[in-house]
Order: C-alpha cells, then sequence, then structure tokens
C-alpha cells in the first residue's frame, strides 16, 4: 500500500532544567514519580536535539541513529514510546481507511544534538521529547503536547517536560496508570522573558551513579526523602509558580537553591550514599552566595543535577553583575560568546576562584526558550538514508 | 580562712567521636538538643586533655590557660559550668561549717591536649568535661558523672558524653529546665574492648561554619531536619545500643554511616547549606566502601564530625583489613605507629588513593577507652604557678 514511500517529520526539542526536581519513582515502569516538578525550558539556539523520524516498507527494522551512532531501540523505554504513538495511528487509521498504513512500518529516526554529548547534560529529555514529537507528527496525530508528555514520560520522565516551552510543571498525578501523570505550560517564555541560565560544564572524572538506579536506591533507603516527597515539595510547587506567576526572582531563586540543596542531601541521604557534587560544585555555589552577597539581595540561583554541572539562573538586568563576575575568573574557557564587565560588588574571594578555574571546562550562555519546533530539515534524505545536517 | 592556701585538683578526660551524632539544640543556653546522641569514648593514650583545677585567696581572678594561651573565661559556657560547680560546693559548705570555703575562692585553670589543637577534632568535649571534673574533685563534690554531665552539657554539648567511658548516650530529654538531659554509659570500653578507630586528618583550607551557628541555622531552615529528629534518630538509638550489647558490628558499622550522612544531608539542607565534606572526605569513604565490599560484609564505618576528618570504626580483628588498607596509601603521613601489612581484596582505585594522599595530612590510630582520670600531675605548681607537663 505504501510501495517503500519514505514518509518523514522532523522537529527539534529543548533541554529544561528542573527548579524543582524530579527525584524518585512511584513505578519504575511507567516512570511515574513520586512528586511533582517544575522546570524551565532552555533556549533551542544553544541547546536542542533535532530529530528526524521516518517510516517505509524499504526499512527492515526499527532504528535510531544519534550524533551518526546506531542506538539500542529494544529498551523498554524506547519500546514504550514506540508502542504507545503506533496504537494511537493504528486507531486513526482504523477511523480512516484513506490513511496510509504507517503503523505497522518499520521506523528510522536520525537524531543531533547541537551539544557536546559528553558535556554531561540531561540530553535524554530533549532527545525522548523530540523522538516522541517527530514520531506524531511523522503519524498526523491529533494529540496535544500534554497528551505526548504522558508517552515521553515513559522514554525518560524529565522529557515530559520538554514538550513545553518557558515554565513548566510535571505534576505527578495520582492514577495507577499514570493518566494523570503529565506536564503543562506553567507560564510561557514570553510571561517571563528575561530569565537566563549560566551552565558550568564542570569535567567530571566519571560519570556517578544512573539517576534511574540512583532514586530508587534512594527511595528504598533514605529516612529523610519521605518528608521531601510528601511535604517539602508540594508546598515548593505552590510557592513556585505563584514566583513565576508574579516575576519574582528572588523567590524563584531562593526556592531554586533550596530545592537543589534537598535533593541532594537525600542522595547523601541515601545508602550507600549518592554525590553528584563536587568541590567545584561547591565553589560555584559560593561565587553564587557572593555574588547575592554583593547586591544584598538574590540576583543568582544555582541548582545542580545529577551531575556536577552548575545551572545558574539570573535575569538579563544582572547579566554584567552574574555573567561578568563569572567571566572574570573563567574568562579563558570555551563558551564565552560576548565580553560581559563585571559589575557590582568585590571579586570572588581567590580560593573559590581558582577552584572553578581548574575544574569548570565550557560554559554555555542560554535562556529560557520555547517547546518543539517542527522543521522541514530532514535527517533522512527522499530515498532513505540518514543525511548529516548542514 | 584559706590564708591563701593553694587547692588543687587534677584529671584528664578523652575525645568521643559520635555514631549517632548531635546535630540541633532545642535550648541554646541550656544546650539542650533536639535528639539524642550516642558515642565512643577514645582512648586517652592518643587523645585527651589534662586539666588542673586549683583555687586560692591568692589568685586575682578566674583564669584559663590552654596549651600556655590564655583563654576568656567570661563567655556563658564557662560561666555556667563555673557557677553550677560552686553553688555545689556551696551547698556541702553550708552543711558542713568546718570545710575550707572554696566556692568564691578565684579559680585558676591550667589544660594541656596531647593532639595537634590545629587538627580540627572535637576537642571542646575533651575540655569541658575535664574542666567540670577537675573542680568537681577539687570542690570534692559527691556529684557522679550523670549528674557532672549535666553540667558538662552546658559548657558544650558533647562534652557530657566525655565523663564516660566505652559507649555513652546523651538522652536529650524532656524537662525545661534540662535536668533528664544526662548522659549515661550504655556499655563500658570492656564490654567491646576490640573497637579501633582510625582517623584521616584532612587538611582543611579554613574552617567551616562553627557547629553552634550551623546546628541553629540547620533547626530553623532544614525542612528535612524534623523527621531527622522525630523518627530516625530515635529509631537509630535504639538499634544502635542493641548493636553495642550484641557486639553487632555489622549493625554498629551500618547505622554510624548512615546517621553521618543523615547528619550531613540535614547540613545540606540548611539554608544557606553548610558543607563540611570535601572531596578527600568523599575518597574516604570510597575507600571503606571499597573495603567493606572486597571483605563482603561491613568491616569498616566512616563518620564525619563538623569538618572534613574521616573516623573510622573497625574491630581489631580488621585491623590488616582497614587500617593495613589505608597504610598502603598512606603510608607516608604522620602517625603511623607500626607497620600494618593490608590484606585483603583489592587495592582502592587510583584516583581515591591520590586524592587521599594529597589531602590527608595525618593520621591517628586509636580504640575505645576509658573516662576522666583523676592523676597527681599537677599542672599547677605548690605555689600557684603554672608549669608545663613533662
Amino acid at each position: 500500500m505504501t510501495d517503500g514511500k519514505i514518509y518523514r517529520a522532523s522537529t527539534t526539542a529543548p533541554v529544561n532544567i528542573a527548579v524543582i526536581k524530579y527525584w524518585g519513582k512511584r513505578d519504575p515502569s511507567l516512570n511515574l514519580p513520586t512528586n511533582s516538578s517544575l522546570s524551565v525550558t532552555l533556549s533551542q539556539s544553544d541547546l536542542r536535539t533535532h530529530t528526524t523520524a521516518s517510516c517505509s516498507s524499504s526499512f527492515s527494522t526499527d532504528s535510531l541513529l544519534l550524533n551518526g551512532s546506531p542506538q539500542d531501540v529494544s529498551g523498554g523505554r524506547t519500546q514504550a514510546c514506540f508502542r504507545e504513538l503506533r496504537s494511537l495511528r493504528a486507531t486513526l487509521e482504523h477511523q480512516d481507511q484513506s490513511l496510509p498504513k504507517l503503523a505497522l512500518l518499520p521506523l528510522k529516526l536520525v537524531s543531533e544534538n547541537n551539544f557536546p554529548t559528553a558535556a554531561g547534560l540531561a540530553s535524554s529529555a530533549a532527545g525522548f521529547a523530540a523522538l516522541v514529537r517527530a514520531i506524531s507528527d511523522l503519524y498526523e496525530l491529533p494529540a496535544n503536547p500534554t497528551e505526548l508528555s504522558k508517552i515521553a514520560r515513559q522514554g525518560s520522565g524529565s522529557a515530559c517536560r520538554s514538550l513545553f516551552g518557558g515554565y513548566v510543571a510535571w505534576e505527578k498525578g495520582t492514577a495507577s496508570d499514570g493518566s494523570d501523570s503529565v506536564a503543562y505550560e506553567v507560564a510561557p517564555a514570553s510571561h517571563w522573558p528575561s530569565m537566563r541560565a549560566l551552565i558550568l560544564v564542570v569535567s567530571a572524572a566519571k560519570k556517578g551513579v544512573s539517576s534511574t538506579t540512583g532514586m530508587q536506591t534512594t527511595v528504598k533507603t533514605s529516612t529523610l526523602f519521605p518528608a521531601r516527597a510528601a511535604d517539602v515539595v508540594p508546598a515548593r510547587m505552590r510557592e513556585m509558580s505563584y514566583a513565576i506567576e508574579k516575576r519574582d526572582f528572588e523567590t524563584f531563586g531562593r526556592i531554586t537553591m533550596r530545592d537543589s540543596n534537598s535533593f541532594h542531601a537525600t542522595c547523601l541521604d541515601t545508602y550507600p550514599p549518592i554525590f553528584y557534587m563536587n568541590d567545584v560544585s561547591r565553589a560555584a555555589i559560593r561565587a553564587v552566595e557572593a555574588i547575592n552577597e554583593a547586591a544584598g539581595k538574590i540576583v543568582a540561583a544555582y541548582t545542580f543535577d545529577a551531575g556536577p554541572n552548575a545551572v545558574i539562573y539570573y535575569l538579563q538586568e544582572s547579566h554584567s553583575v552574574v555573567a561578568g563576575r563569572f567571566q572574570e575568573i573563567l574568562g579563558g574557557v570555551e563558551g564565552w560568546r560576548e565580553d560581559v564587565p563585571a559589575t557590582g560588588g568585590e571579586k570572588v574571594d581567590e580560593r573559590t576562584a581558582a577552584t572553578l578555574k581548574e575544574g569548570v571546562s565550557r560554559v554555555i550562555l542560554t535562556g529560557v526558550g520555547e517547546g518543539p519546533i517542527r522543521v522541514q530539515e530532514h535527517l533522512v534524505d527522499e530515498k532513505g538514508e540518514a543525511v548529516t545536517s548542514s
């Protein structure tokens, strides 16, 4: 019926960095979290996955190429996404017999990241968001982002938040089938467009415990974790949503820092303990504290995912006070696109500066951005072959 | 009445290192804790304070000399100890008019530590225990150690535990006047004499937040701390007491490690966050984990106080498996008194070993020991002058 025709759709999807952290699954196979979380979607100019989903009777099997390397698609998470999307397509095809029968065709997915994968940036969120969105477009599914978020969540929990731009919440939900564990937009990027993020990429000697393994061990062993999931996060979700609504950076920043610390505290309380931050991460915290002290208020807020990299949120109006201060220390590393004159307060103390200088390998300057974007640049050509993005 | 006579009494008192940590005061002025704690008293051969308490009408004012340096005795904590001890003496003098009137005489206290004060070892516990015990002896008070522990606690919380040898609990108590917040012996050193402690002294660039300030901030700001104080520690106190009774090192070690991590987790959850452990401390944790893995059971247990030093508990039977493995890495640093051949398992990985080698400045090998001991060597001579210990 489809005669070897190559069907294609392409999308780009963003990275998101949580300000209220996802850590802990109440259902590991469905990726249902023990607590809600909230993130800022980062600009795709700086960090994005570009994915083409294609299908054809001429393909022999499902496949995924990421940055030129074949990836295993037989894992439960990828299979869950394929299965759910194919099922939605099959329903459409059943309802409208004139539609081409794509649901059963092998899928060829080709993805590229515009950032170094070795940097330890949470690329799986952008990756699964792009995969789900590209296949949804390929299948011409009428699903909205919140519906797709249920599928992306099964690929990688935090991927559900990358289906939206701006400020995004992932509601933990209570249904055992995960039907109400979805992402939604708290506010679009345009509501608070001056949000900036400075990422300090810290060279880690080796990858720590994987987050999937880590969070399971935390749920099982940490005696402090239940309080975080039951009480601490729900209160912060409300306060953070309100801070975003009011564009209140001090509250936004305070909760961001406290929630990052709370998450890493439950990692430390895990047995055996999990450490993601190192002495370089702590130097970044000290530098942010010094910047805020000099400003007399919170103008910068650190947060750390499951690794030593620091993400520092601040507003454009504090660009020289925050990014400028870090450029003063880290001017020599890769990633600065402009000269930012430092203003405001004293220099960061020498020991902190030296630790940062020794441990930070590159910076990424970015800001809040939009959700997935459908693009016409395909990474699979008309003959069904993978091509490299220009 | 006392005619310029010099009255003297001298004692030595030990350091103790908690396996269930004291962190948080419910009453800062009385040093009443938010949770009970439990410690091991360390041998005075390796770590002790030697204090002579003297009083005489020929002295002009209360004074304290520590390692040859005059100390301020006007602070509330020292004053509280002086006041309580004098009050007990005054009662005795009132009951028996034949006793010399010492309660009102100026006190001259001279103290010496047999360990480097710069090492960041909790010396205030030994210091206040020695001070209280020496004055109590000077005043010939009939008070038992538990009664004295109420006084020492007001000098420095953990000092109350240094009035006993062996395995010591400090009951948090519930009375608002602190009358039931006392220390008691869980088991004497002779009950489980094979307990050893290897202390890795880590050179910290600068002293972190003081524990008094730190614990107050934790109580005020940590959202995870209430669960620790209310639920986590009480359960551990029971389990740990039982482990000591049964000489069950695996349980002893597991609780020790978990409770240290729990304490540091609440520090990290404090706002702003408090960090006492650094990358060297974490390397010590990894080395202990590797040693336990090689042994197939818990033979070593780390614990960290309010600083980066590691204290590693183990049993004498594991001396070569634990101390030997560390000597293999740290053979070049000060403090080893013997050659300990390493046995059991693989070497600790190179990166961990390198971090330890770079960051550990000395080791102290010691073990469980006795409580304060009255000694005849006085640090104040018969004329009332301070002398140096031989």
